[in-house]
This record gives structure tokens, C-alpha cells and sequence, in this order.
């Protein structure tokens, strides 16, 4: 057993990277352990493009099994948005089993205390990181996302996200020391002297419900400020998204009963086709925190019925951007068509509603009309996705066939500004690939036509459509942005303008209803992407999400600090 | 107006007590600027006993004008728990005006920062803490409490609390840097640069619900948490206890408005009898945090329905003292009554359950039985409440008919071991004074024989009521303590053992289900009493309340961070 590493030994190793975490959130500058080359991997343990793809090919038509306690079964049927079926089963669970396992490593794993809680969890993530191209492939054939992202965003920004959220752990739980001496002063008589011990407790056990379009990347910021704070971790990944989380914890299994934990900290609950156990387990008592990303309605379901929880989700939002001037006309198209084309729209940050004022913006090219401006997005998006080989590199799969639905829908809306195509994968003929569907709406047709242009542009429409919403003016459409924010929330806000009071009235209604606003993008970052360490995604404020990755807020309810007091 | 105080000259008069607050919280040592010494008082602008004495008598009788924008009448009608009148009128609010007009000035209390915030409010303690004098009165003749504990917990120690949840909010804030530079490598291209702003903004408006028995000590934290992360703030004081909080609203809002701010960001909501518009106002929109003290019937509501609110409650809860053996059996009868008598047992951290194995303990003095245990804390309390000056000092008077009416039903429950008493205090013969009634109840006794003594204990019997529980051994003692906890909730823990395993089990349960724990004390610090900036009061992790007073999770989510980031 020379091999297993003892707490000390993590710690030598993984203490500096987490000092650097720890850096890095309090200055937000760029920082990343996690290369997001594919070909910086294969030295140093980890899998290479070609061992990672063999890694996954492996996996297909296996059993996973994680042996795990009140196993009563195995499940799975996860087919590819690519169209490959995965054939890997899972363990089912009988979760009056499981669930008191869960508990039995919760006291051992409390007294470890932050600073091994967060090394173990990095380790847990080294592990993860090592297998990086692996887990590529599992995202990719679950989320339908294109090899590319799958790797960048399901492989080191996702770890990013989850390291981030250990460091928050991590500080919040030494924000109180472990011992203190208190000596009150009492005038002529001896002072009042006291010895205080201070412990983070965990709440119970957490369940981390997944999402299918970014199960790691969405899934890993509660998955391990939840286990860095000292509680069990149950894991609902979604039907069609198991294996990039059953990997997940299969490694984290590992790694606390080498670390001499019980790996039954995290588990994996696996679903029957139709089970819906998300209910029955998100409102169990043994269940105290709940991280959610999906759907508005099961989001404010979480939030009304699991009450014996904390409940963290992210829910559907109405993303804007407003198109008031342009300093770079052709960056500004450029980048807002790559945004709208990466993963075919598939993203909770994606734009959906370009506000552009009916008579048009002034540029660097000269003043464009409201169709020119629209048009000429048209065309970059057209540009862009061109070539099917770099179209389907950029858009991947659709996830599903209600993204599809609402794509043949979205010409119905109104004018069409931009067709979606269908494009075919040769590698693998069965993928859904759609280019982005661009309709022309108008913001101020409801007040007097009876048209249902605002029944279109206020909900969201997941998935490769954007309207292009012609507004009388810029207040206009700050004022459009502050209702859409505040009625439907956003994941983020974009503005391209050159007027430094649209500028300032943007900024301001945004502060006032809590949105992320990037302002003037042409280069290479996109709204619809945030950095670990640096950005925030979501705020929390608006009905988008009730919690932002990762702040103080994110980590601290997770756990509370008891304290033992004595007289000295 | 050239006295009227700079953002400039708050921060420096006012920074180096926020930064000794932030050390106090980071090492939790003793400290507080608040002096407990009445004669401490009358230098530096601070009213001393006569002048703070005089103070009160000139506000009974008067109509207490906050300059509000949408008074729509006048409301009153406290009576002292001592007998007397207090004749204040307060202004009764159109909530459809107040609250609008206290938006308005949200913006530029949004946008003066963390530091500003921080040190307003520490203008407003300051001149809180310079009319402590006063205010003891007005708690003592609302509450109930004794001069002394009035002056003392309602003053300092309130103050302390308050000067805390600052420190804690000016914290929180400023772990994000106002501005980053985020440069990220692209290989041989040039590098991705951006500018970043992050600004911590206010969810809304903040209502704070205030209590009848500790209007400033349970209502400064919520209060200025809120106001420190920039919220306005609703101050709905109970009925019965409007006084103080009326008193704080003037004070704040004198100083906002000195200050250059909107004095409508601090604004009292008084009440007619009957008229219970704690629900109306926690369910408007606009209310976006509530703190509450009370009971657990309306903190459950509040959670339940103010669904659009971050919700503090603290609660009703079960406090048990653990007496399994003495190494100082005098002394821990001398604390243990001291305990039971200060302000008649009406506080949320008073010990109700005393569990003591029915085969007596060990103790410094010999083995004593249950009765002898029993019959010696009895003495105690008698001895220690045997001079009716000093009783009525320590004991105050009853809060309302009420507890009065569970204080007689006691003796009902079970066989009395100490009978309350009936003292008449000389200065304010009105007043309702009652010693502590200790009734002995069996832990077993529901096993058997369908009696009701488990009906008693394990539920609040708010006031002088305690209940001396024969359990069969230590470990029915530790097992009771944990059940306690998990179903009723504690706000705190005592136990008195010379037995390292007991210690441990006690400490084990204690961290198993999150409450806070004080061991043996036998000295001048009694297990109802917290320290600011060192104890927590609550864990936020037991049924007893949802929030502790304080640490990073009471302020975390009183506001979030808005970034605006762009291309550098």
C-alpha cells in the first residue's frame, strides 16, 4: 500500500496550486493549471489524443461499476447526439441503501479538516485532468458538443470552474480560526479566559443533479464546493449525460479510499428510463444541498419543495445584446456570429435577442440600416459556417429533439432573416447539425398590432435562434433589457456602442438588476464564455440564477462552524 | 454645513475601528470599542446616566416625527413590561410611498463603495453608542430586561453585534478588486486583454422584523448587514418593542443625510394594533431580504412564502445542559442559576432541559443523587434571587401575559422542585417579577407509561421554566441532547462532565447536529451568553434558526457582484 498518498504527501503536492486558486480569485488575472491545447497532454500521466480516444472506445458496451453499497441493478441507454449508442450501464441505486452508506465516511471526512478536503479534492481533479481527452469524447457524445469544445469546455475550463470552487471552499472554512484564546478584561478582578474550538461542519449529504448539454462543467462547481465543505456528494447526472459524471465519480471513489476516506463520500445515482428520481431524491431529509442547471420549472420546483435544502440553480434565461454603434463594425460581426454559432446556440449564455434600433446604428463603415445591420450578421454567421468541416467543428450536434423543434418553429416567428441549414457530419451521418436561425422581430409591435413578436423574444428559445429586434431607440432598448433581465432573467448582457451615455445607461441597468455585461467585444472572447478565477457566471440577482460560479456566497451555506468553548 | 461629515473624514475617524473589528473576527480574541461600564459614559459627546436618564423621560409622551415620505398617520401605545405608558406616537407608513421613495436613493449609496458604507454605519453606532444611556431605558422599558442587562445587551453588546455583521459585510465586498486586468497567452498570437469592473450592488430592500424581548441585540445585525452591502432598509419593530428601533431609524437616517445620502434608505414601518403587516410587507416585491426573530410558526412562514426574499430567521428551540458529573459542583451550580434567572429565563439561549442521570454524578463534593442535584440548584437560585434588590436586578419582568401563564402552568407538568415567586419590584410595582420554577420530568418515562413528560421537554416552554430530566445513564443523556437538537433545534448546548468520553460524545453530537457548545463553565460567563466578534450566536444548521450571528454566510448573499468587462 506504499503507493497511496497520505494526507501529508497531497498536500506537498497540491498546496501550491491551491495558494495559486487562492491568488488568482483575489486578483481575478488570468490564471489556469489546466492546458486547453489537446496536444499539451501525454506527459507527466496523462492520456493523449490517441490513448484518450482509446480510453473512451473502451468504455463503450462496458459496465461501469462503481461498487457502490444498495446497488439493485444497472442501467443505462445513452445514445450519442452523434448517433452512436454508448451501450456503458450504470448502477441503479436502492437509496435507502445508499444513502445511510453515504453518511457512515461523513465524521472522518469532517475531521480531515478544509486544508485535506481541498487537497484530496485536487487530487480528484488531477486524476480527471489526466484523462482529460477521455472525458472529450464522453462529453461529446452526450452533450452532442464538437470535439473541440467538448474538450476545452469539458475538459480544463470545467476543471477550472471545479478548482475555483475548492479555493472558495477552502477560505471560507479558514476564515475562523481552529482555536482561539479569549481573555476579557474585568477591571481589578482576573480577567475572563476562555479556549474556543472552531470546526466546519458539513450540512448532510449534497445531491448535485446534472444537466445534459455541460454535465461536467456545470455539475463540477457544486459537486466539489459541496465535498471540499466536508459533505457527501450524491451525483443525478441527466439520462442522456451519465458518463462523463459516472467517470467523475468513479475517480473520486478512488481517490478517497486512497486518500483513506470512504469512497462512498460520492456516489452515483443513476436513473431508469422514466424514473424521475430527481423528486423523490431532491426532497429526501438526508438531502441538505441541492446544485441544479436545467429548466426553469423543475428549477422552481427544487427551490419550492426541497425546503429541508439549500438549493443552488440555474435556470432558463433571455440573453440580450444590444447593437446601438459600432467602433469595429466587422469585429462586432464576427464575434456576435461566432457567439451565436458555437455549439449551435446550445449554451445558457448565448444571445438571443439582438436590440438594434430601427433606423439603424453608425459604424466605422458608415451608418447601416436596421436590414443592413441584419443582414450583414446574415452573412457572417454564413461566412463563418461556410465550410461544413469548420461548421460542424463549431456547431456540434443538436442535444436533442426539442432544439430541433424550436429551430423549424423559429421561421414561423417572423421574418427570416437567416436560414438554418442542415449540415452533414460525414464522420458520423446520424448527427442533428443546424446552422443558426436568424428572425427579424420588432420591439414595438405590441403596443399596437395585437402581434406576438414580444411572446417570441421574451421567453427563451434554446438552441440556434436569435431574433433581431428593431427598437425605436437606445433608451428603448436599455429599456427592453432592463424588463427582459428582470422578468426572465440572463446569464449575460452584451452592448456594442461608441456613445459613452449608452454605455453609462447600460452599465447602470445592469448593476440595477444584477446581469454580467460585456461590452464592445471583437476579438477573440466571446459573451457567451467566462474564465474561471476571473469571470463570474450568472450574478445570482436575476431569475436567471439564484447563485453565481463561484463567489463567497456559492461555498458559505454549505457548511456551518460549530465552536466548543471552555473556561481556560 | 460645514459640519456636516465627508465620506473623507468618516473613513478617517471611522477606519481604524472597522480594521481592529476585521482582526477581531480573523482571531476572534476579546475586543470591543463598546464599553459595559454604565460610568463609562458622559465623556467625548456621550450622555452619562442622569443625562441618558433624562433623555427617555423626554421622549414619553411625544409624537416621534421621522420625516418619512408617505406618513399617513400617527400609531403608538407601548407599555412597559414595568407598567408604565411610554405615550410615544411613531408615524404610521403608506407602504405604496415609502417604499418607492426608498429606492430613490439607492444608487448612490450603491455607488459610494464598501468603505463609505462601512464607515456610515459606524457613524450611526457612534452615535447609537453615545445615547447608550438612553437607550437602555428603551429597551428595558419595552423588553422588560433589567436596567443593567438592558444597558448592557442593549447597548454594547448590540453594538457589537452590529459593528460585526459591518465588518463582516466590508469583508465580503472586498474580496473582489474593483478592477482586473485579465491578459490571457495565445501562443504566438498576441495575447487576449481585457479590462474588468466588479461592483458589489444591493438586492433590494432589506426588512428587518424586530422581537419584543431584544430589539436592538437580535435586530442590529440583519439591519446593518444590510445596509453595509447597500440595501435600504424596512425596520418593522415588534408592537410592543418599537422604541429602540424607532430611535435607530432617526439616528441613521441622521446621519445619511449628513452624510450626502437619501435619509430614506433607513425608514421604521410602525404598525396599528392588529393591523400585522409583517406578511403584507414581506411578500411585496420589493422586499428582497427579511430577517426575522421569533417564532418558529412565523419564521416558517416567512421561508415559506416570501419566496422572492433571502430569508435569516431565527427561531424557537429546545436548550439542553448536559449534567453528567462536576469537577466544581459549586461552581456550576452557581453559573447554571445564574443562567436560569437572568431576565427571567426570556431568552432564546436559556437552558431549558437539564438532563441529569437518575442515579445521581460524581462531583468534586461526593456523589449526589438526582434529587440532591436538583434540590442544590434550587438553593442556588434561591440564593442567588433571595434579596429582592438584587433579584429584581438580575430578573427584570415578564415580557407578557403569556409567559406569565406558562410560568403558572409549569407547576402542572410535573413535580416542582423550585417554586416561582412572586417579587415585588418597589420602584415599578406593576411590573411582573418571577423567579424560575424547576419541575422534574422523567427522560423514560414515555417508554412506559404514556405519560406526557416528553411533551414538556421537548418543546419550548419559553421564560423561568426549566425542566430537571432524569435520563438513565450519559449516553440516553448524549442521545436525547442529539434528538433535541434535530427536531427542535438549540441555540445553544451546556454540559458539565469531568469524563473525557462524555466530553467527546457531547462534543461529537454537538458537530453532528451543528450546535454550539459550552463545557463546564463555572465561572463569570454563562452558557446563554455570546461575545460579538469571537462566539457565534446560532449555528444557521439546527431547526432553532437558519442564520448565525455572524459569519460570511449572514452577508454573502445580501448583495452580489456585477461585472463589466471589456476588450483592453
Amino acid at each position: 500500500m506504499a503507493a497511496e498518498p497520505t494526507a501529508h504527501e497531497l498536500i506537498a503536492k497540491h498546496r501550491p496550486t491551491l495558494d495559486q486558486a487562492l491568488e488568482a480569485i483575489r486578483t481575478r488575472a488570468y490564471w489556469s493549471p489546466h492546458p486547453e491545447h489537446p496536444k499539451a497532454y501525454g506527459e507527466n500521466g496523462s492520456l493523449d489524443m490517441a490513448a484518450g480516444k482509446a480510453a473512451f472506445d473502451a468504455l463503450l458496451g462496458t459496465r461501469l461499476d462503481l461498487d457502490q453499497p444498495g446497488t439493485d441493478g444497472w442501467t443505462g441507454g445513452e445514445v450519442s447526439p452523434y448517433g452512436i449508442e454508448l451501450g456503458v450501464e450504470y448502477p441503479h441505486a436502492d437509496i435507502d441503501v445508499l444513502l445511510p452508506a453515504m453518511k457512515a465516511g461523513q465524521r472522518a471526512w469532517r475531521d480531515a479538516g478544509a486544508e485535506v478536503r481541498a487537497v484530496v479534492s485536487l487530487e480528484i481533479l488531477k486524476r480527471i485532468a489526466d484523462r482529460t481527452h477521455e472525458f472529450a469524447h464522453a462529453v461529446m457524445h452526450t452533450s452532442g458538443q464538437a470535439f473541440m469544445m467538448a474538450f476545452q469546455a469539458g475538459g480544463p475550463h470545467a476543471q477550472d470552474r471545479a478548482l475555483e470552487a475548492v479555493a472558495y471552499a477552502y477560505a471560507e472554512q479558514v476564515r475562523t480560526p481552529d482555536t482561539a484564546q479569549w481573555t476579557k478584561p474585568q477591571g481589578k478582578r482576573d480577567p475572563l479566559v476562555m479556549t474556543k474550538e472552531f470546526t466546519p461542519v458539513p450540512r448532510g449529504i449534497a445531491l448535485m443533479i446534472g444537466c445534459n448539454t455541460f454535465p461536467t462543467w456545470n455539475g463540477y462547481p457544486g459537486l466539489f464546493a459541496s465535498l471540499a465543505t466536508g459533505n457527501a456528494v450524491l451525483v443525478k447526472p441527466h439520462p442522456r449525460a451519465v458518463l462523463p459524471l459516472a467517470l467523475t465519480v468513479q475517480i473520486a471513489r478512488q481517490v478517497l479510499a486512497e486518500a483513506g476516506f470512504d469512497p462512498n463520500l460520492v456516489a452515483l445515482a443513476a436513473e431508469r428510463p422514466g424514473e424521475g428520481i430527481a423528486k423523490t431524491l431532491a426532497t429526501r431529509p438526508e438531502i441538505r444541498i441541492i446544485d441544479y442547471t436545467g429548466s426553469t420549472a423543475f428549477g422552481d420546483w427544487l427551490e419550492t419543495n426541497a425546503r429541508q435544502a439549500q438549493v443552488y440553480t440555474e435556470k432558463a434565461g433571455v440573453n440580450t445584446v444590444l447593437v446601438e454603434s459600432a467602433a469595429n463594425y466587422k469585429g462586432m460581426l464576427a464575434n456576435l456570429a461566432f457567439s451565436l454559432s458555437l455549439y449551435s446556440g446550445q449554451m445558457c449564455t448565448t444571445p438571443q435577442n439582438l436590440l438594434i434600433p430601427r433606423d439603424g446604428i453608425g459604424t466605422d463603415q458608415g451608418h447601416k440600416t436596421f436590414d443592413e445591420v441584419v443582414a450583414d450578421l446574415a452573412r457572417s454567421v454564413d461566412g463563418l459556417l461556410g465550410d461544413d468541416t469548420r461548421a460542424n467543428g463549431l456547431l456540434g450536434a443538436i442535444v436533442n429533439p426539442d432544439v430541433k423543434a424550436r429551430v423549424d418553429a423559429a421561421a414561423g416567428l417572423g421574418e427570416v432573416a437567416l436560414a438554418s441549414r442542415e449540415i452533414t457530419n460525414p464522420e458520423f451521418p446520424d448527427a442533428v447539425v443546424r446552422t443558426p436561425v436568424i428572425v427579424k422581430l420588432d420591439g414595438a409591435r405590441k403596443y399596437w398590432e395585437g402581434a406576438d413578436d414580444e411572446a417570441a423574444y421574451m421567453n427563451e428559445c434554446f438552441g440556434p435562434v436569435s431574433f433581431a429586434v428593431a427598437v425605436d431607440s437606445a433608451a428603448d432598448a436599455v429599456e427592453l433589457l432592463g424588463r427582459t433581465i428582470r422578468e426572465k432573467g440572463a446569464m449575460t448582457v452584451g452592448a456594442y456602442t461608441t456613445d459613452a451615455g449608452v454605455e453609462a445607461a447600460v452599465e447602470e441597468v445592469c448593476l440595477e438588476e444584477a446581469a454580467q455585461l460585456s461590452l464592445n467585444l471583437t476579438g477573440g472572447v466571446y459573451v457567451n464564455q467566462t474564465a474561471a478565477f476571473s469571470d463570474f457566471h450568472g450574478s445570482g440577482g436575476n431569475p436567471a440564477a439564484n447563485a453565481a460560479l463561484a463567489d463567497g456566497a456559492f461555498v458559505a451555506n454549505r457548511f456551518r462552524v460549530i465552536e466548543v468553548r471552555r473556561d481556560a
